[in-house]
């Protein structure tokens, strides 16, 4: 069967260094189409970008549809484009057929014959269009009301794939593989000098922290890093701040002494104990101020007012008079941090980190600890350029991280 | 200094075999305190129960107290026992100081000189009584109102531990430890006769099931399993229904193939087609109804009437219109389930098998199936004598498990 | 500082969607280095091969070596290219200084102007050189002798990376990544089909197996496998054997009845009785012949006259007769094989696995099975397009390849 | 069937705490026999011994004798025992048909009449008895020669099993779980204080170690700690020498750079040319003296004069000259240190540390320490109270050991 329709496109800069040469042609011969190479002026040194225009054959419409839609988000833009495509919603809470699915890059869309720039890009989200005031941004599915503007097909969409830095990277030791057996004293170090500019630069930091920071006794290292104004925002769940309190209000965490890592016989419904004194205080910030709770990392962060939010789960005890149990608000909630992220801290909870992670633009510098290989590399495998996965025991690794901080 | 105060407990049972004398000897010492045999009628044979009476000795009543709390979870009961005490809550969703906090074993109270059964045996709730009816049941700390009577302290309260039964479980190589390293022919056939079992016996069956089911391509499997009427209920989240039926609409899980295990290309937001489509509908079943969704696990529990909890977690897409944002509200709607199962087959899911662990009564047999021995370590540690943990492929184990238990 | 010297090198073939453009590229700009594209004629079509020439400079001809060496593992050649180097060995087992490291791929030295094949590509070895016949072939350290011809530096050696199949490859699924949520229907269908093909084309097939074979019940499965002709030689270690030839003397894999999946109470020194058994006897073929092993997987080899290597490791027990204790020796009889085989499985071994990976031509089609997806990933990183790793039971697995195998 | 075959036996010790008690009556019901209990003597206090007189009953001679043969590795001993019967080997290298297996605790034979002391217990080896001398030891299969006197059966054996010491343990959180999600730092000064008594009581510490201590740039700690006399043998492979001598050469490991953690491009074959460097100097002493080898962890060793034993694996490149590559041979090489080691740490490799633990005594207190919780659990699973297993990053581990060692 002929390959008979087509289109041209374009692509500009390190298209062969960054492999997205190499993932644009893997699409469409995967897709079923073919490609021919119009024109490749490959850059002559490292410096200079290099620009490929691409013919782009199909045997229908439908088939072409679905490839320029695919190699797209590697910034390959029709040569010749035309502006995109608003659908009205027609009821809450539902995207129109053949919406456009965002990725965490930053993107544009073409808004009468001019480019204009989506806000907060996000994974998986919808374009929300302002026709008049010619704006656009991302929103999620649930947020979607009648009549709201969406953007619909691939045409007119045009997305900046981010390039991997060769030269200056966030991280140097980046682009190598993730594994336990890697020196850790310059990762610390550099882990700590990003966190540094963060600082400097005026960039929000968020740490997404799971309950083995407190098990393995590191929350009060944590707490100084706080204390140090290094993070903007804690993201958790009921176990972590729970923990946390026992450990202030009892000296155990899920029962097992802080001190001497010996279990206490008797010390399991310590947990419920604090949920409970906490319920009766009305919330954290309150048990502060009634001197119930007296320190911790929780205690920390209610006295520098380093704001947290702590999103509920199904397996939650309690939960604590903070925990927000409905998940899409609690969403909602990160969300606003989210988009403002300079780093993101992931330690030792994947279902909090994913959340985050999947809220974040492809730009945010994301660091991920865990002692489970596997956790590492499910959230550092985001498209991104500028994540490192550490697989390291994060009590030690924060005790670390907290000394190299302080001045 | 002095052990100088005491009380005298009794304890009968297969005490030496169950391993529970030696746990209560363990946490009198740990707890500071000291014990002398005042008797100890060995059982002659195997079938014959041991009868012991200790003295417990500790330096303070208060160590004293939280020594024999600690033992009455393994059944030590004082040998002249009081009436339970129990302590009006004073706000919503607080327990009184010094509740009760339950385990998930038969427990009774002392009430009035008699011992009344606790309805509904789950951990790390409070227990309400009914002082008029003479009735006690457990209850959530989210679920307590003003007034409500519960109880306080140990004293009056008695927990029948499980005995590991030595001739006769549930499953003979229970005992043995979970690896992947074992024989899989005899555990299959065990599940399948338990499965068998339970349901000649009329009692409940819940399937817990996380998204790997459907992406090894085993959820036509399972939904076999519920044609042949062996589940009651299906436990899950937004990820294992939004794959399915992207799987029954697009042919993908998360966008790869599941005939060929080859990725779409351009197939990742197939997942947010997908829910975008059944919350047009309304709902699963409505989409059922109106012929939108024509195959697949969800599209065989609507069929069959079988009901699902679907429970939303904060790494939710969308969700789907089923999925129960509120997790507290979502834990109730297990709960219901949870107290009257005879068995519950965990597949491939740590965070909603936790949860719905932690509702199950001591007595639920439990069935926990997942490649990562982590878990299973994890989901199988329920102190009961009934779960078994099974370290294979959740695919493959289903496929051979729907084959044995066809007619 | 000047980048003064240069030499310019020639690259031909699908250098930018196989990702060999990108790789040389990084290579020079990390090793210190500058390019300039003198020339690059990108193929137009899919089919057509594109070819380059690269201005490499570095600022002193030591850099420039170090970038030209690491740059001819990719294929770049000096496009005026000079005859290679060869220096005598002075000592018995230690390669001249600076002696050319093999990869695993295909590679050719040029000999007084023409271009001569390397026999049994290996990597990590050495080439010896016969400069009257002009042939020449790997050799490892160990086996060097005083006076052998090595070739030292990398100045006429040229390589032929695997180029990426894009249409047609030996697995279809290959591309994906390693995981144990991929539906495994078709992973086995593409196994079963590929052992067909070798079979067919005469080829050797290894199969590297490791104790959990025994354990999981499928070493029956694995004979049937033996019987029906698709495995040429079986590489593994004293326990594999010994766990074998125990469950045929007493029924038991380490102790643990095979049919049940018990541990027989004593059972524990079984495997002892078993090895004391056969080397009583003085070999694994002479307790066949006399009698004495009647069956399971080991005897099965014997009976087909399938050749076995059983390479001693420091925590054996024993060990059997047939296992060789010095690993140097064990390495060159596995060697032997290795360079003749069409297709490999590795089997639920990691040590014995790698030690054969090691051993392998890049153009060996390899297949990993482990339920330990670290080990999957790290055998199936082996820089070679025809291998794949999957995530699941050994012993399920192995049930449904030879069910698909039988006639 | 009539139990009609029987035999009363005799345990003292704490039976019940220590869960022996539990054990045997489970062996015995396991194995199809009964047991009445003639007399059971509870000790009063925590302190006391209990003293208990079993009736063992079984159907059968051959039955009664395998129940009688497992429970005597719980201390169970007829209560009127004859000598031990003795047989001589009738080949090299092979044990006499039944012959006693051994077990790692302390261990006595009879001989004519008086309990002999069994010399360097070792599990899965047979007893070699010098009848003249009344003299008993242990003996590895491949060591037995025709005519040697070995143990058969079980009567006259007698085995003193571990009692776990619930007030005084060599490691206080030793009881608990193994886990990463516990705090460290009592850990580490248990270690340490653990560290301090062997070496102020003269005892051996044995290492060993894997390359990821290297890898993870924690050599130079681990050098420290050999430096100030903590150390007294280092039991290793090939890679670990390997990798220090590279990073000692190139500073690299497996080609990636200590310092930044940057793969050298080009680094691959720095292994090679390290091993070859060795090799070429006729051994790692003799690099040290020749200036070639001038810091890292085997010229710390070789500089302080502490042995090491390098056994060789079927993976190993080159190897190194002092590589012993017969794995029986270096076995025995291994033996000789374990049997007089007070403790031993055990660092982030399996192979090595499995084959050390199968000849440790089960007296030896034992460290395991790796990031993988399955190998720590593994190897900690030791039937030994002595043993502890530490889920955590190796590197960071031993930087802190190192530092809380200094003086």
């Amino acid at each position: 069967m002929q390959h008979a329709v087509f289109e041209e496109v374009r692509m500009e800069g390190h298209l062969i260094d960054s492999g997205i040469m190499s993932e644009v042609m893997d699409d469409i011969i995967a897709l079923g189409g073919e490609f021919e190479t119009i024109s490749f002026d490959v850059g002559r040194t490292n410096d200079d970008p290099s620009v490929c225009l691409l013919r782009v054959r199909a045997q229908t419409d439908a088939e072409l549809d679905r490839i320029l839609m695919q190699i797209q988000t590697h910034g390959a833009v029709a040569s010749d484009p035309s502006d995109a495509k608003f659908v009205s919603a027609t009821m809450d809470g539902v995207f129109p057929d053949g919406f456009y699915a965002t990725t965490n890059m930053e993107t544009e869309v073409r808004i009468s014959g001019g480019w204009v720039h989506v806000a907060n890009p996000e994974m998986d989200l919808g374009v929300l269009v302002d026709s008049v005031r010619c704006t656009a941004e991302t929103i999620a599915m649930a947020e979607v009301r009648e009549g709201d503007l969406l953007a619909v097909g691939h045409g007119g969409i045009r997305v900046h794939p981010h390039e991997r830095p060769r030269d200056k990277q966030a991280f140097e030791f980046m682009s190598s593989a993730v594994s336990s057996e890697k020196p850790k004293a310059q990762v610390l170090h550099e882990v700590s000098r990003m966190l540094r500019d963060n600082r400097e630069a005026g960039l929000d930091v968020i740490a997404v922290v799971g309950p083995a920071v407190v098990h393995t006794g590191a929350a009060h290292h944590l707490a100084r890093i706080v204390e140090l104004g290094y993070i903007s925002v804690l993201f958790g769940g009921n176990a972590v701040a729970t923990h946390d309190i026992e450990s202030a209000l009892y000296g155990t965490s899920l029962g097992v002494g802080l001190e001497d890592g010996i279990p206490t016989r008797g010390g399991h419904e310590h947990h419920l104990r604090a949920i409970n004194t906490i319920r009766g205080c009305g919330s954290i910030a309150a048990a502060v101020e009634q001197g119930v709770l007296t320190k911790g990392l929780m205690y920390t962060l209610v006295k520098t007012g380093t704001p947290f939010v702590l999103a509920g789960s199904i397996r939650d005890d309690g939960p604590l008079p903070d925990v927000i149990t409905d998940v899409i608000e609690a969403q909602n909630e990160m969300r606003a941090y989210a988009q403002n992220a300079g780093a993101c801290l992931m330690l030792s909870t994947m279902l909090h980190s994913i959340a985050t992670g999947n809220m974040l633009p492809a730009s945010t510098t994301t660091v991920c600890v865990d002692i489970n290989p596997a956790v590492v590399t499910k959230l550092a495998d985001r498209g991104s350029w500028q994540t490192v996965g550490i697989v390291t025991d994060v009590g030690l690794f924060l005790e670390h991280l907290a000394d190299s901080l302080e001045p």
